[in-house]
C-alpha cells in the first residue's frame, strides 16, 4: 500500500471540511486552515484535520473559486516541496495561475462533482464524494504529482476522469453553466403568469426548472472564472431559440432543434456510463400514503423485475400521485400483468 | 345521476382511442369516426365506439391540433344541435375558428393534459387522463354547453380547471411550449462535445434535457398554433440570457437571473396544488441489484417515514446508484438513525 501523503487543506467550507473527515477517516494525516478562525475551529471540531505540523506534501486549495487562483499560487510559493490541487469546478485560470509562478509541475488541477443538494458549512461529511466523478486536469504536472493528486479520490472512492483543463472547462459550460442559466431563464419566463395560471405547469416544467430552484451560491464566481465557455454556450442556445423565433414555418424551425436536441441527449450517460438504455415506462396511481410505495415496489420485486428509475408526479389538489417505473423493455409486460393481478391502477404503460 | 350524452369523436389517434375507451367503460353512447379507415376500425375493435347511431349530442374532435380548427368548425356545421369540444393544447384558434362559423355559442374547448410519456396508436387505454388536469375554455357558450363538456373530465376522473382560451395559450406556452424548445437548445449545444465530456453531465443536465429526448409529436402544430404566445416567451427567455452574455460583470447577472429564476420557481406547484414544500433529501448508495430499492423503501416504512419523492442517479462506470429520498424536514432525522441501524451506506443528507 502507498504511504499517504501529509495533507494540508485550505479553505474550511462544506467541501474542505469535507474532504479532511472523509481523509482522516482513512488514516491520513491532514490539517486544516481557513482565514476565518471560527470556520477553521469548526472544521477541527469536526475532525476535518488538526494543526499543521511540519511542511505538507500535498496542498487542497478548498476556497470559494473566485479566490482559488491566488490562494494556488500562493501554495505554490508557501510550500516549495508540496504538490498543490485545488477543487474549484473552472480549471483553466487555475492552471493559468500556477504558470504565473513558474512552478507549473507542482500543480494538478482537480474537480471533485459533489451532488448540489448539499450545502452549508456544517453539512460536511467524509462521503460528500463517494462514488461521484473526481476530475484531474494534469496539466504541466507529472507523472508523479498526478499519482499523488490521485490518491485522494482513490481515498475517497471516486471515479477518476483525467481530462485537459480547456476541454473540461467547455465541457462544464455545457453540461453545467449553461444549463443552469437556462433553466433559471425558463422560470424567469413564469414571471408574467398569475398564480392558477402557474399551476398547469406538468412534470416536464417542474424537471427543466429543477435546479434553477437551487440557491445562487458560487455561480457568480463560476461564471465568472468561465465567462468565455459560458458565453460561447450561451450563443449557441440563444442562436438556437432565434432560429425557431425568426423562422417562417416556426414548425419546421422546432422540429429541426427538436431533433437535433434528441440526438445529443442520447450521448448524455445514463446507467454506468453507457449511452442512455431504452427503458419502458409503466404509471400507475398510488394513493399518498405510508408505505404505498413500498408496497408498489414489492410487487415489481416479486416478479424479480428491477426498477432502473423512479418518477413521481403528484397531481393538483389530489390526494394521489401518478408514479412511474421505469423498467427494461422485455420486463414490462411481466410487471404489468403482475400490477394488475395485485389490483393496482395502472394510468399508463 | 346525470343522463350521459350521445357522443361523437372525431380523430382516433391514441387520444380519441383513449377517450372513447374509458367513456364506454363507463356506460357512455360512443361513436368514433377517422377519415383512416384502418384506424377508424382499430379504434371500434378497440372499444373505443362504434358507429354513429343518431346525431350526436356532444362531439369532441380529437384530430391532430393543425387540422383541430377546422374540423371544430365542420363539426358545428355538421350537427346543429351537438355541443362541440376538441382536445388541441392550443385554445385560441379553436374558439377562433368556432367564432367564424356564427355558432360558437355550442363551442368549449377542452385540453386534457395526458402525460407525455404515452405515444402511439396502440397505447390507446381509458385512463389515459385520469388524475391529470383538463382545462376547459368556456368561450362564447353557455352554462349548459360548459355542463355538458363537464362531463367528460368528471366521467374520466380529471381535474378540471377553467380558463380563458387565451389566458391557457399564453400559460401553456410558458410552463410547456417554450420550456420544450429551451431544453432542446440546452441539449443541442451539447453538439460541439466529445462523448467523454458529455460524460461529466450530472443529474441537473438530465433534469433539464429530459423532455428534449422525446419524440416531435405534435410540436410543429402546437408552435404553429401557439406562435405569439411561444415567441413571446423565447422572447423573454433570450433577453435574459442576452443579459447574461453581454453583463459587464456575469457573475452580477448570473445572480440576479437566478434569483428571479428561484421566485418563480418557488410558485409551481408540487404536491396537492400547493406551493413546493421544502423536503429534506437523504442520498443513499443502493448497489445496482434487484430488491435494493424495495430494501430501502422497507426500511423507511418501517420507522413510518412516508417518502414525497425519489430521485435516483447512476453514477458513471460504477455498479451502484446514489438514490435519494426525500422526507418531510421533521422525520430526516428518524430515517437516517434508522438507515444507519439497518447498515446503509449514507451519502449526503
Amino acid at each position: 500500500m502507498t504511504r499517504t501523503p501529509r495533507t494540508h487543506i485550505v479553505g474550511a467550507g462544506l467541501i474542505g471540511t469535507s474532504l479532511g473527515i472523509g481523509l482522516v477517516a482513512e488514516g491520513w494525516t491532514v490539517s486544516i486552515e481557513d482565514r476565518d478562525p471560527e470556520a477553521q475551529r469548526l472544521a477541527r471540531a469536526l475532525g476535518g484535520g488538526g494543526e499543521p505540523a511540519g511542511d505538507p506534501e500535498l496542498v487542497v486549495v478548498a476556497t470559494p473559486p473566485s479566490v482559488a487562483p491566488s490562494v494556488v499560487a500562493d501554495a505554490l510559493e508557501r510550500w516549495p516541496d508540496a504538490i498543490v490541487t485545488d477543487v474549484a469546478s473552472v480549471k483553466a485560470p487555475l492552471l493559468e495561475a500556477a504558470r504565473a509562478t513558474g512552478h507549473a509541475e507542482r500543480y494538478v488541477g482537480s474537480h471533485p462533482m459533489a451532488g448540489r443538494e448539499v450545502s452549508g458549512g456544517l453539512g460536511a461529511q467524509g462521503d460528500l464524494f463517494k462514488a461521484r466523478p473526481w476530475v484531474i486536469c494534469a496539466g504541466d504536472a507529472g507523472d508523479d504529482a498526478v499519482a499523488q493528486v490521485r490518491l485522494l479520490p482513490a481515498a475517497l472512492q471516486c471515479d477518476v476522469v483525467e481530462m485537459d483543463a480547456a476541454a473540461h472547462d467547455a465541457a462544464v459550460a455545457r453540461v453545467s453553466h449553461a444549463p443552469q442559466v437556462a433553466a433559471s431563464a425558463v422560470a424567469a419566463a413564469l414571471g408574467t403568469l398569475h398564480e392558477d395560471d402557474v399551476a398547469l405547469a406538468g412534470q416536464g416544467l417542474r424537471d427543466v426548472t429543477r435546479i434553477a430552484g437551487s440557491a445562487p451560491g458560487m455561480w457568480a464566481d463560476i461564471a465568472r472564472l468561465n465567462r468565455t465557455h459560458l458565453i460561447a454556450t450561451l450563443d449557441h442556445i440563444i442562436a438556437d431559440l432565434d432560429e425557431v423565433r425568426e423562422a417562417d414555418d416556426v414548425g419546421e424551425a422546432l422540429s429541426d432543434l427538436i431533433d437535433r436536441g434528441r440526438y445529443e441527449v442520447a450521448r448524455i450517460p445514463g446507467k454506468h456510463g453507457g449511452a442512455t438504455r431504452e427503458w419502458t415506462p409503466v404509471t400507475v396511481i398510488v394513493p399518498d400514503e405510508p408505505g404505498q410505495l413500498l408496497r408498489l415496489l414489492a410487487t415489481a420485486a416479486g416478479v424479480g423485475v428491477n426498477v432502473e428509475d423512479i418518477t413521481i408526479e403528484h397531481s393538483p389538489r389530489q390526494p394521489v400521485g401518478l408514479t412511474t417505473l421505469h423498467v427494461l423493455p422485455s420486463r414490462a409486460g411481466e410487471l404489468l400483468a403482475a400490477l394488475e393481478r395485485t389490483g393496482w391502477d395502472i394510468a399508463a404503460s
